[in-house]
């Protein structure tokens, strides 16, 4: 299925049939196309929490508006976006600078540079270190969106849930923050999907030519 | 292409011909694809504005680390997010619900349940607003780097810029915030495209299944 296709046929589906499982190996596929995204200096500040089992289905459908799809998808994906991926001595920071400089992308004398660099961009606030993290994990996720409708799931993301509430019962880490839950699974073909809703054109979009 | 090979094929290109101009009308095709994504509620918190001028091209390069690929590319989007289009009385929140009223969607009755839940989950903090701005632009820019992959075009965003000199320079709305600078154009064919950068695994991104 073409870019453009895969654009269209996404919709986010209310209705999962529950009776369809998603195998993990197939949503380990789903993750490794997503992982192709981009990001500010490939450090790639998200990660997945993956919610199957009824129980726990059932704990985060009482945090997240009581929407039945969460207990009717198979998988329901909380996509975390690391705040603090960027500064030196974490985790995502160390390993990213350990591949650039194994590939000779960029060698040991450029760390400073890198650190200052990242520092500048995403640590001035709260504000630019929240942009830093949600943008990225916002390629991410549409990836997970478009390359689930190429695999022939369905997919439906969700910003209604409580985040200090998921925070706490499915221990998130402290540096991440929640930009959606995304049920993945297979639409119930008994239900009718409501029209396509309405988009801004591209004139709309453009604010203007320099 | 299909989505596999679009996520594949797509790479920040360092490099494009000067020489090869992108149209209007093909700039505003890839927009409209990518208006496709999906958002929060479908308020649809982005916009651009496009830098095809040499001048404003080298204005913007002074403010973005003089890379020489902005001057080089054929059209630059400045990609904006709106941390306001959830708030009643906002263009994009008004917009939003006229059409989803007019196509039967949601009720006029039910426009206090609306602002309501639009402000519970993004009027909290700057850090929520932010979240939902970012995060729902990241859909849309996500979009339009697979779209131009599509359309035949490459692309390359970037993060180095003044956010500050960015919005003075440029006229960014007060309530929006430039999450990505991205070049769009061709390839110049007489450079060497350095191999892809490494990714995380999904083992490594999926942290636990619960």
């Amino acid at each position: 299925m073409d870019v453009k296709e895969a654009l269209r046929a996404r919709r986010a589906v209310n209705f999962f049939d529950p009776g369809r499982p998603v195998s993990r190996e197939t949503l380990d596929r789903l993750v490794e196309l997503a992982a192709l995204a981009p990001s500010g200096f490939n450090l790639q500040p998200w990660s997945l929490i993956l919610v199957t089992s009824p129980e726990r289905k059932a704990a985060l459908r009482k945090l997240a508006w009581d929407q039945p799809k969460i207990t009717d998808a198979p998988a329901v994906f909380i996509v975390l976006a690391d705040r603090e991926a960027w500064r030196e001595g974490h985790p995502g920071f160390e390993r990213n600078f350990k591949e650039m400089a194994a590939s000779g992308a960029m060698g040991e004398d450029r760390r400073g540079w890198f650190a200052n660099a990242c520092k500048s961009l995403y640590g001035q606030s709260i504000e630019h270190s929240q942009a830093f993290a949600c943008k990225n994990a916002g390629f991410f996720a549409m990836s997970l969106m478009l390359a689930a409708t190429e695999l022939g799931l369905d997919s439906h993301p969700m910003d209604g849930f409580d985040q200090d509430g998921v925070r706490r019962e499915f221990a998130v880490p402290e540096s991440c923050w929640a930009i959606l839950l995304l049920a993945v699974g297979y639409f119930d073909r008994t239900k009718t999907l409501a029209p396509p809703k309405w988009r801004k054109t591209a004139g709309e979009i453009v604010l203007r030519e320099e």
